[in-house]
Order: C-alpha cells, then sequence, then structure tokens
C-alpha cells in the first residue's frame, strides 16, 4: 500500500530532473566569495518578487526571524494575527533571540483587517513597548491556506507605512496565493517592506527559503544570517534545487489547488467533519471533526492506518495539504479513506 | 486653588510621622550585610503573604520582572490578561530582558476565566514556545480596580497547578482587594508560587515594592535583584517608610474605596461619561467620555484648569484613582468639576 | 569592642544632619513628574561633572549597565580592563541583558595604555562582533584605588573618538580622584561621552548613583531605567541624603586617604603582606599574603576576630577601605590589629 | 592562469563522485520525519567522535552556538582562549542570542594551558557571571592549525569536570589533528561533552556540521537549531555529501599537511617573512611580514597579482591553507610566487 502524505507541503522529494540540476551546479564559496547559483537564485526571486535584492537561507523561521531582527529593536513589538507561524511555530524567537514582543490580534477567519488593528500603535512613553511593525501571512497556514482580499492588504499596508510601521509579508505560501488568484508575486510584494518565500513547500525543492527586501536591508540580513548559524559554503547545490523548482513548478500550483478542492468537497460531505473555513482557496484544507465522531489524533490515525497521513492540529483540528505529490485520484481516494475512517470512528460507539 | 490629584495613588507624599520612621530607621549595607529595617518589612511583609520570604525591590516593575525570570527561561512564554500591567507597562521587559513570550488573552472585564486559558497550554514540540506560567493581576488597573471572584482565582491556579504552570500574582493593589473583600492578603496569596506588592500606592510609601514566595524563588530573586541594578546599600530608610505604612496605613484603605464610590456615583449621574465597567470594587474609578462630549484628553485638560488632576487612559476612556490625601469632601469637589467640564464641552459645540 | 569596617566605603551608614535632610526633604511622584529633591540632585551632578543632564538610580550596576546600553547594541563590544567592576562585578549584565560582548584587557596595575587596545578594534565584517566603546574606571577599584595619568585617560578618550568608539567612565569613586589630584570632576568627565558616580561609597549616602551625559543620552536613560526596575516615585527621601552627602562629604575625602595611607604603611612594615601596588592613590589598600602565612581567607578571620573587618578579594589578596567612619585611630589600631593577625598566623607552624 | 587559492580549506568543489552521490542521495522531510541519508550521516559522525548522537546542521557557527547554549545560561561565563573561534569569529553570538559572557585567555601560541585557567572559576556569589564551560578550539585555526598536547587537553578537561565545568571541543578541524597525530577522533572527543566538526573544511563537502554529544544534549540541540533556523526539509541531499567526505577524504587530509610543510618550507627561506609560529601541525601556515617589506594586504595583493590567494589575518599576519584542490607542485608554485612577491615588494622601496 503506498502512503499517501497529506501531512504538509514539505514532504516532497526533488523530481529527477532536479536532482540533475543540482547535480550539475556551478558553485563557490558563498561565505568569503558568491555561490553563483545562489546568486542567481536571489537575484530571480528579488525580481519576481519586485525587490532589490534577495537572500537564500536553509529555512523559513530564519527568514521570518531575521526580517523581525531587521526591522525591531529588543524592547519593540509587532502586530499580527494570533494563528500566524511567526507567532506560534518558531519557538517564540522574536523574544528569544532579538528581544522583541509580539501583540497577536484574532482575524476574522485569520485574516486581519484594518480595524483590527487601528487601534493599537502605542504612544511614545518610557512605560510602553514601541510598536514598530506589522507582519503578515499570505497564504495562511493556520487558516487554511486562506488568501486575504487584496484591497485589505493594501489598506493595512499604507495604514502602516503612514504610522511608521514597517510591514513583513510572511510569503512562505505567496506562490499559491499568486497562481490562485492571478495577482502577481510582485504585486502583492510590493506593498511590505520585506517578504520571505519558501521553496521547499508547494514548490518542492528540498531546502531553502529566502529573503527579499532593498539591498541595505539585505546587507544586513546577511550579517543576521552569519549570526544565526545560515551561512552556507557551497550552497548552490541547493539552491539549484530551487531554482530549478521556481523554473518549473510555478505554475503547476494550480494542480495542488485542483486537488484540495477534491478534498475539500469530500469532506464537506462527510457527517461529523466541517471545514473550517468552509472556503478552500489553495492547497491546504482544515476541518474540525464532531466530538460525537471522536478527536482529531483518532482520526489521523484511523486514517493512518488506511495509509492517508493527515496532521491533527489542535484537539479537534485536522490538516491536509496537497502537493506535487498527490494526483487527483489520490485526493479522491484520500476522501474515501476519510469516508470510512469516519464510519468506522461513528460505530465504535 | 489647591489640586485634587487623582492621577494615580502613587501621588501621594509621606506623612509627618512616616517621616519620622525613616529618620529614625536603624541601618546597615543591604548588600554585603542585611540592612535590620529592610530585613524587618521583608519578614512582615512575607508573614502577610502567607510566604516564606520576600525581597524589597525598588519598583513594581522590577518584582514582576523578576518573578518572570524566576520562573520562564529564555522561550517560555506566560499567560495573562490583556490588559495588564506586566504586558503593557513594563516596556515588554519578559521580552526585552528575558527573551520570553506573552500570550494575552482578553477577560471579560479584565477578568481571566480558567475557560478561556484551558485549551492554551501548549505540546511539548520543538516549533512551539513552552507555557510556564499564568500572571493574574488582582486589582486589575486598567480594569478598573476589579477584583475578581475568589473561587475564579481558586480555579485558575488551581488548574494551573495541576498543569505544571508556575502562578505569579501582580498584587500592586493586592492590599485593596483584601481590604474590600475581608479575604485576607495571605488567603489570596496562598494560590500562587510568587506576589508582588507594591508599598508606594494606596498604602502611601515613598518608594518600594517586594516580590513574596519561598526561600529558594527569593535567593534566585535576590542574585536577578542585583543584575537589575536594584541591590540598594542602606535601603533601610526607604523600608522604614514603607513598614510604617503596612502598619499604619492598610486598614484605611477602606476610606479611598468610599471616596472612590462618591466619585463613580457623580460620573453615573454625568450625561456623556459611563463607567466601564460600571462597579468600583476599590479605589480606581474608570469612565467613557461620549465623543460627543469630546476625547478624553479634552475632558482632563478642562478638568486641569478646575484643579482636578485626572489621566487620559485612551482616546475615550479617562481613569481616577482616590488615596490618603483624598478626602470625601475633595471627592465630591472633584464630581462637581467633573459635571462642570463636561458641561463646558457639551456647551462647546 | 566597636569593630573597625573596612570591607567597603558603602558601610557608612548616614549621618544625623544627613538624616535630618532626608526627613524634610520636598518629594514628589518621580516617575509621573519629576521630584523636585530628584530634580536639584541630578541638575548639581550634571553641572559637577560638566555634562548636560544627570540620572538617579538605585545603584551603580545599573549606571553602567544602562550606560552599556545607551552606547552599545546587541552584537557590539566593548574594550575594557580584565579586572574592572563592569566585567566582574555586574554579573555580566551586558551580555544577559543587553546581548554586547566584552573584550577585557589586562592593563598595567591595573591601567589601561592607549597601546593596549590600539589594535582591538574590529573591522567591519559580518563574522564579528563591532567595537563600539571603551569604558574606564577611576578609581580602580580591583586596582587598589589607583588613578591613572591625566594623559593616559585624555590620549585614550581622543582616539577612541577619533575611531567612532563611545567613550564611559565608570566614576563610582571619581569624587576620590578628583580630590586627590586636584583635576576637577568635570576635568576628567570631559572625555567621556558618559560618566557614572556613586553616593552611596565615600561620600556616605545611604542609596544612589547616577548617569550623566548628554540630554538626549539621559532621556534614553530614563526609559532604560524604566525597564530595569529603577523608576522610584518619591525618591527625593534618598536623593536628600546624596545631596546632603555631595555639599558636605566631599573635601573631606582627602582624610579617607589620609587614613588609607596610615593602613598602608603599617602593611608595608608587616612581613608576609605585600602592597599590590605598593602606591595608594586614594582610600583603597590592596595587599598579598605571603602563602607562608595563610590564606587571604585566613587573615581574614584572624582580623574579624580582633574586631577589624577587611575582605578576602582572591585567595592571596586582601581590601581594606576607608571613609567617612574611620578615624586616623582607627586606621592605626586595624593596623596593629593586622601585625598581630599575621604573627598569630606565623607562630600557628 | 589557473588560481591556487589558499585562503581557506572551505573553498573546495564538490568531485564528481561527491556530486553523483549527493544527487542519488535517498532523501525524507527532516523536520516531520527523519531524512535517512541525514540519519546515517549523524550515526557515523557520532560512532567515529565516540559519542551516543550527532546533529547535522548548515555551519560550525550554529553547532558551537548552540553548544554553548546547551551548556550555558544567560548570566554564565565560559572560558577559552582569546584568539579562538568562538570568540572572534561567530559575532559573540553568545552574548548576542544567548546572553552569556566569555572570558578569554591568551594562550601560550593560541594553546591553553591549565595554569592559565586554573584560578578563574569564580565562586557562586551574587555579583558574579557563574564561570560554567571551557572551550578548547583543536586544530586551532588562529593558532596556525597548532595541534595542542593530547596530555594537555586530558589534563584540562579533568580539572573542568572535577570542577563542574561543561568542556566543548570545537573540532571544526578535528580531522586533520587526528590525521595528523594517529590519536583517533573518538580518543581527542572522549574528554569533551560536545564536539562539533566541520564537512565543508578540509573534508571537502560542500556544506555542513555536526554537533555531538549525549543523546539528551543533541535532542536539546535539535530544539535549538528549530529556533536558529537551522532545521531543513530534505537535507540529505547536502548530506550525503558530507558522508561522502567522511567516507573518502579522511585519510587524504596527509597531503594537504605535505602540502602545507611544502609551504611553510618556502616561507621560512624567504628574507621578511617569518613563521608565527614555526611549527607548522596540519593544514595552515601563518607568517608575518616584516613591516620593512609592506602590510600583509600588500604582500596579499602582490601574491594575487601571481594568482595565488591568501589572507591578509591582521595588519601583519597572512594565512595560507591547504586542501584537497592543492597539489604538491601548486604549493611549490604558491612558494615561488610568494618568493617573487615579497621581492618586488622589497625593490619597491
Amino acid at each position: 500500500m503506498s502512503v499517501i502524505d497529506l501531512r504538509s507541503d514539505t514532504v516532497t522529494k526533488p523530481t529527477p530532473a532536479m536532482r540533475k540540476a543540482m547535480a550539475e551546479a556551478v558553485v563557490d564559496d558563498d561565505v568569503i566569495d558568491v555561490d553563483p547559483t545562489v546568486a542567481e537564485l536571489q537575484e530571480k526571486t528579488a525580481r519576481m518578487l519586485g525587490k532589490e535584492a534577495a537572500l537564500f537561507m536553509p529555512s523559513g523561521t530564519m527568514t521570518n526571524q531575521i526580517a523581525v531582527r531587521i526591522h525591531c529593536q529588543p524592547g519593540d513589538e509587532f502586530l499580527c494575527e494570533e494563528g500566524c507561524h511567526i507567532y506560534n511555530y518558531e519557538q517564540a524567537g522574536f523574544a528569544q533571540l532579538s528581544g522583541v514582543a509580539a501583540r497577536p490580534v484574532r482575524g476574522v477567519e485569520a485574516l486581519l483587517e484594518l480595524d483590527q488593528v487601528r487601534e493599537l500603535i502605542r504612544p511614545e512613553n518610557e512605560h510602553l513597548a514601541r510598536t514598530r511593525m506589522i507582519c503578515l501571512e499570505i497564504t495562511h497556514n493556520r487558516g487554511a491556506g486562506r488568501i486575504p482580499s487584496y484591497e485589505s492588504v493594501l489598506e493595512i499596508c499604507a495604514w502602516a507605512r503612514s504610522h511608521g510601521l514597517a510591514t513583513h509579508l510572511d510569503g512562505a505560501r505567496l506562490w499559491n496565493a499568486a497562481v490562485a488568484t492571478g495577482v502577481s508575486l510582485a504585486d502583492w510584494s510590493q506593498h511590505f517592506d520585506t517578504v520571505s518565500v519558501c521553496y521547499s513547500k508547494g514548490l518542492g525543492a528540498p531546502v531553502g527559503s529566502a529573503l527579499a527586501g532593498s539591498r541595505e536591508q539585505m546587507a544586513l540580513a546577511r550579517r543576521h544570517r552569519k549570526l544565526f548559524g545560515g551561512g552556507m559554503r557551497q550552497a548552490g547545490i541547493i539552491a539549484a534545487g530551487a531554482l530549478y523548482a521556481i523554473e518549473n513548478h510555478l505554475d503547476r500550483l494550480t494542480e495542488d489547488h485542483a486537488t484540495a478542492r477534491i478534498l475539500a468537497e469530500a469532506v464537506a460531505r462527510i457527517p461529523g467533519l466541517k471545514l473550517t473555513p468552509e472556503q478552500v482557496d489553495t492547497n491546504i484544507v482544515i476541518f474540525e471533526v464532531d466530538p460525537q465522531l471522536g478527536t482529531a489524533a483518532e482520526l489521523t490515525a484511523a486514517l493512518a492506518e488506511a495509509g492517508v497521513r493527515v496532521l491533527a492540529f489542535s484537539q479537534r483540528q485536522v490538516r491536509a495539504v496537497t502537493h506535487l505529490e498527490i494526483s487527483p485520484e489520490q485526493a479522491e481516494q484520500a476522501g474515501m479513506a476519510l469516508q470510512a475512517a469516519a464510519e468506522s470512528l461513528q460505530n465504535r460507539h
């Protein structure tokens, strides 16, 4: 039985063509000099995002935490949606490594609206942290891959700028948003001072993320990357995989969105499961398990026995993510396995 | 015209008797040795709070931030009500100095309930901060001096303990809660691992706060106090003021609560002002200014001209605090001045 | 038997006149407003040091660590003599609270010379910390109260300035240097960006230190003081003691230097003890105990039995400090007790 | 003209066989699950170093800084030789990210001896940082690849252990020490709690380092690696290069030592150049340029014109490092170029 792994779009393995690209990469010492393949990836990424420069790093956590460090100093505070990655899944690095505080705000279905943050800039006053940045996440992982409306993003970023706040976009899956909306990567990015993107999620590269922004910011980011231990020597090997990914796997993300919809429709039909939110914008499907059926962990376990792997996201929530190794047939298969698992849980009682 | 200063209960000046006590204090070098007056204050405080030991410090900010440091390590997280002092008015010292993150939760009228935090302990997982502490504030400053029900405190602390969370009570104004409820300081404190109290608020001492807890915790706190620069030599001078305060000014806090009610009743009668919350438990009165009247800052300015000083707490909120220098007559006077100020704002239009 | 306490010049108790000044101090809330006595002390201190402004704090550790914070950011480095207070006796607060590294250099008898640091400014390079400050300590505590030559200080500070390094003077005992050399406080201070002084050492005030510098730096220092928990309400009580001290106890430091010389001469005559360094510039006497006699701790214990308290500074070194509670007669007495103690140790064998 | 690049042993490019190994690596998501190639590399490395476990990371800076974090908490201090990598070339990450202080000690030709550190453990005392670790670097980069005597290492580590200090070995080039002395990797490592090694220096892998220690320490290290952003998905691609390197490039390090000696002998013969130290233990040659000849930078520039690249290590010092892309012939060529460059500088005057 071959496993259908829907736990994350990070589980994809490099394709033969991508492996070939990596094997043949022209490389050099990227710490002492510049690795030409890394440089090419950085330039291409910067161009796609409409930024002056980009910097390759080993992970999205590093790109986000270095963005915090570029924009904030100890005692500064940033605004963010309370379910976002930077606040929840990076071990509070902002506080732990950089002395920065987060001010989380509950969005509407994980999407922030201007009215929710408008009053939150603290006045200058020795008792208070300094509000210095706002961070958005597009697509929003805990928000089931939802894409905010372009207008709401524009509005928040314009407000932020006019109030002296820096803006950072955690765009680990911005690729999906661009493909799903037809709004280009650069159009989304132009409203933000810095943007991070991830090559090892839907795009299917084995390793790597990038932070993009101004040349000056990227010089500073390079210094911070060294500090965090992210300086890599002949990194062109893995950069070649990322380069291959953005050149060959970007447009095909529409296929992942289609398979996610297949899966979502299956979920919608299964008694005891409920899509949260109902709308599936990209490649992430999150649903709640009715307590009468059991817990998310129990459903996940039942599915695993049927060869379908998903993630228990909380006591009641399950996440399934589609990616380049999931065909429409497998999405349908996963839907049927889900139905069977739900029924078996139902029948336990 | 003598000013009626309701901005805070920290504005009180030492009385002649308190000054005499300070002038006559027996002192010694509290860094090399132990200052006997400081020691007496610490022992008395510990006893009142039912703890093994207490440690004198120059400010409540220091006691709270050292409590964070005692219970949490870098990368840990604590739960708190989103309006609390430790999260809002201490410059995010938890992040800035100790690498700790806060997880703020909006309470019901600033009071946390167990159901609001029950699901918030993060599992052990390398992506996540470690939930390590919960912090309550009694009385709650931004919550207009409200006192939570004893049962809700007991419930939260029992839950915390059974889940391995440390509990810290920011009891800067715990004195007021004890006097207002008849529940002793020790009864409130027993549910918490550490408690901080402030001598320079309602009690009227010029300087100082204390942190109380186990002997072991206080030894650690002493080390952190040195680090923060809070080690003072012949600190018995100011400790004597605090000692005088707890011996002489504790019971009289009922008077401050009475003057606060006088003020609150006046506010309740003034069109365009609205108590938030309606109930005034202790010595803090917070009310909202109807936008039709003007902003909080405008009302504050109008009042100042009449010799009554209050604090604009936000764009719409005003805070007034009673204390030992405010007589019932002055509270009535302040009420009248408030009415006049509201009317004059009304008539501007 | 009355004890002769030479452990530190911090052990002095306020005199009756100083207590009276504190009891009568005009005070106000120095956090919300400004305490007039604190303000007077700050202005007077700033004037004496030739700086625009000064800020009162509870301890010298706080003034030094806030100076680090004013001049340095995380990842910066400062140069200092390896025996200095800021590097050794402040719990590495620079690293612990501010993410700053120290680069200690062994001076000549604890005094830094330009040639020792000239090559130590690191070039701008992503691998390296940024050399941002140099810190001197006058008089030098571990250096037995030695005063560097005015020319060497001028030379180092001029070099620092021309290389973009900030300069901080830990002048906890600068009072002694000024009195001993006749070079004014302002003359010493003018070469430094910031200067910290301590009122509770030789000057005999119970509590307090100040940091002095530009108005802008002190505004920043006030913010950091709040963060560290050093904001105190009616701090005028203790500021009055400090004010009395600088007005009445400054010139008399010559007496402490005289008693220190009496003690030093006694030490010089005792076989098995050796002044290190031989020269006693101010009120600190440090000497080594010949291993044949025993350890520093053994000598200290023997002395304590005779009612003379000194500090074992290391396994072999002992420190004795004179101050306003030590008369010439007591210094002679201490010398005799020292001789007796040395002899008794000698005779043990 | 083909360039002879002696700036560092990090400049090596993967060989065709190594590229093949990377292209064919079996991989998986090493964040969610375990990448089998990474696991194999980690197990093999642990076994070679005689440790329970090892953890793969993107850089040596990350392995060292995570070792600091495993052994030390904020306010702790570690002892190290003043020229070592962890103190000088990692942006003071120990202070910047972890609140830890360094206590550097000047070794004898960069090698620490027990007598130099024996007195440096600070007593437990609230004024002092806690001495918690000692860090050695073998081979010592700034010490020209010198290897300390096995006995001195054993002696220091035994002393450290008996005094409760953790021991960390920065063994980025421990491979060279093992090959040069015949003392096995595990024999060197057994004296240390944790050891970091680097695959991308003499071994010639493109990217990666590892930290080794107990299973428990590595679990903690994994958590810190996530925090620093060092968690990589299908990292088996680059781990395969490292695996190939330890299997195929370890023994051949003797060749690099031989070419280094060729170079060293050339340097020894050139007037105006002086080996520092004279002895060349492994693959690093450091020499001083006589000021009469010019600066290190001038010599480096002159050499670069002749196609030989070396590093100006300070104003007077030059470093040359041999590696798998440097043949004996090239070492001789470099020697001749060096002689010509020295002569041309001489003749300028």
